[in-house]
């Protein structure tokens, strides 16, 4: 234990030795650390010694090295929209917040290459549009677009909508740049799109977050862009209707399809409770709604075909009723359904965010299961479950009646957690398919963790990063190698 | 040294242990050896101690075992068709090799799921064959298919013809079986297409060469049987163009192209040399030649696509003459020409192979280079270009005189590729796009390798195989730890 006072000393000195070693210009301290200590959704409030806001590489690369001479150890963050705590301290007194927020260059587009190079600061939407004027297209696609940065979105291996066409941000990333625990410099911001040359290191740092080095930039895959977008919201009977629709419009749509998004009747109800104004697209109720959407680029008719697969499911009576979307107005309109619905939640208070995922060919068992369970043991909640068809992936979440006291709440949901995280282990799913793991659910995928898999992990750890300077505390708890 | 008599009897000795600890079944020895022992082209025999044929995973994890029990290390081998060595031994008394040729059986393919588990001595031609039995395909296809296994393919990142597409195997696998040096079995067979479950360890041991492990099974996605195929060869004035065409094709024809490969003149010249009686499909001579593949399922018609598109590009003067071919036979007789190529250029004797990768837009300003560079140091030998546009890989092979003395022959083969790397690192190209690196190129990618990489590549190395049990010799000499 330390006393506040010795606390408080340690604290001047470490800012004394940080402005000395970086410069203040990369330093901030006192109140000015606020707003990187706290995540996303606002559930978490913490501090750090420091926030230091690098400039280059090689600032980062003399960040890690000072934190790591006064022995504080190092947590990276990008546009802190995370949401599993995986940028968010968890010992204030002995963590320093690097943020990578002014390492926001794009450093190349090479529409001819199909490739780009970019900081790992950029938020995903400037670089989307950047990426956009040149007429090429990075597929990339998430709810936090517009505040989350590309180098979070590496070191979490986003997933978003566009996942069933395009891939995890790992399929589209062609090299990295990394500073490692030691403070060298990882240059590998090659663009070749084939590259055997032995193991590919850069694997490792995907999906890491941030435990193994900071991602500094990033060169990444591009597409021409999609100049035809067909989008349409589907009725269904019955959420096994979503899948085997999906099935079949994997086939009679080629690969065209970027993306297949299934939610319950009660995602109208929350998107017109946080978007009064929205229209309502389709007229029947109907227990399970798809938003599809169909994009391509040159000389197939993309509405067209859009309009042919239809017609077909339809008349087969796989599709109740479906509107497609006429204008970009309209296709943005049923988009805010989806949108809208996540608002509706959060506007019915502190609820249960789930992110699974399960064998595709399960998808609609399990949810039937785990919402049933749900039922059965908090029989006062309300289940919304939601989301990427075609991964696999849904978000089950739960909302406990909202005028409950807190602590009510709270154990609600974390017995919603355990009763769905006991389904999902029979179905051998995933706690986390695109969130990561961070420390919101370290106890959780820790007590998963098969031993052979936690040996491999401490071994990667401990030879990268042996005296555990980078993001202690996320994905697991290591211990220091004497 | 050992001397003879001491090194006959240590053998001896090796073999009786190995049947007392695995059964006289799963171990080879004395002349059955040679077969695993010799490389694919035949360039290069050599021995080991045994060759063991395990029948399940627990076999690979015994017979790993009973090796490092022994001090002996292990070379795991699939088809034997890699090009680099990465499957041959090269310390014939202290290596056994380990093949995976009896683990062959197709665990499950579940086409609800779009998802296969297959294991690592599965023959790839067998694989695709069952596959699209069930009406699903499995992208990966290079000229071994016939003889390659998918562990190997696995093991070596295999890439091939549909990658502009499809992506290297990398992209192709969801979950991966593998026994890790100390005998332990590594159990990943999920098929989840999203699992962000903290750092992706399946990652490492994707082109590792089995060098960190051995894969013993294998799970992947599957896609729709694309049942609609267009195959057209093009004659065009410049390679430059083929690169302008690849540009407009990625754009036009959306993500439906599955091939794109470009080809010198003389590829008529040496594919008639293979196969004498292969009709002449294009009557001009042009400096480059395409062969482009469109493909899909479903709705789209394919064959109209590829009709407009040549239709376009050719009124441009893009494409100066083409042919389309009008059945299945026709369009097997075009990728003929591709295939007896490589025939062709196999009659003419021995001859330098590359596998060499540039950013895409400079792919033919490096052929053009490089070419150059060749023909001013090797004027009597011959340069042939070809390989992968969308992947901006090409082997450029030369062919020196046949009637030359073996020696002088290595000599040129050596010079060349002296000259041609020269050229390639002034591009930042890879000499290995596909292939790996195994034994063959370890010399010219130790050369290369930044220290930066070389000393994450021994911690990894070290921190998983301590004991450099797992094919020592491949990628790069490790020392071990005292």
């Amino acid at each position: 234990m330390v006393s506040g006072q010795d606390g408080a000393a340690r604290q001047v000195q470490y800012e004394e030795r940080l402005v000395q070693a970086l410069g203040a210009d990369l330093v901030l301290v006192g109140d000015e650390v606020a707003r990187y200590c706290r995540d996303w959704h606002g559930d978490v409030t913490t501090g750090a010694v420091a926030v230091l806001r690098p400039r280059s590489t090689e600032d980062v690369a003399a960040a890690v090295k000072a934190c790591a001479a006064l022995g504080l150890s190092v947590v990276p963050q990008g546009g802190n929209t995370g949401l599993v705590l995986g940028a968010t301290p968890d010992d204030p007194a002995r963590q320093v917040v690097i943020s990578l927020e002014r390492m926001a260059r794009i450093r190349r587009i090479d529409a001819d290459d199909f490739s780009a190079v970019v900081e790992a600061g950029c938020i995903l939407s400037e670089f989307k549009d950047a990426v956009a004027r040149e007429g090429m297209f990075f597929p990339l696609a998430l709810g936090a677009q517009g505040s989350c940065r590309i180098g979070g979105n590496v070191s979490t291996n986003a997933g978003g909508i566009n996942v069933l066409r395009y891939g995890m941000t790992r399929e589209l990333v062609l090299g990295l740049e990394v500073v490692l625990p030691d403070g060298t410099i990882f240059d590998g911001l090659s663009t070749l799109r084939k590259d055997n040359r032995g193991i590919d290191l850069k694997q490792i740092f995907i999906g890491a977050e941030g435990t193994l080095g900071i991602v500094t930039a990033v060169s990444v895959k591009l597409t021409p862009e999609p100049d035809q977008v067909a989008t349409a919201l589907l009725g269904l009977n019955a959420l096994d209707d979503a899948i085997a629709l999906f099935r079949r419009a994997r086939r009679d749509c080629c690969d065209l399809m970027s993306a297949f998004e299934f939610m319950p009747p009660l995602a109208f109800v929350l998107a017109h409770e946080a978007i009064p104004d929205l229209p309502m697209p389709i007229s029947g109720d109907y227990p399970a709604y798809v938003l599809m959407e169909i994009s391509g680029s040159g000389l197939v008719d993309i509405n067209d075909l859009m309009e042919r697969f239809l017609g077909a499911v339809m008349e087969e009576g796989l599709v109740a009723d479906g509107v497609i979307a006429s204008s970009k107005a309209q296709a943005r309109n049923l988009w805010l359904f989806r949108e809208g619905m996540n608002e509706g939640q959060a506007k019915r208070g502190p609820h249960l965010r789930t992110d699974i995922s399960v064998p595709l060919s399960r998808l609609a068992d399990f949810v039937r299961d785990a919402e049933a369970a749900v039922a059965a043991a908090l029989p006062d909640c309300v289940n919304v479950s939601y989301g990427h068809v075609g991964d696999g992936n849904v978000h089950l979440n739960v909302l406990p009646p909202s005028d409950l006291a807190p602590e009510e709440i709270a154990a609600r949901i974390y017995k919603a957690k355990s009763v769905i995280n006991a389904v999902l282990d029979t179905y051998h799913g995933s706690i986390s398919a695109e969130h990561g793991i961070g420390r919101l659910k370290r106890p959780d995928y820790d007590a998963r963790l098969p031993e052979v898999r936690r040996k491999l992990l401490t071994a990667l750890k401990t030879a990268i990063d042996p005296t555990l300077v980078m993001n202690p505390g996320c994905q697991l708890n290591f211990e220091r190698n004497s």
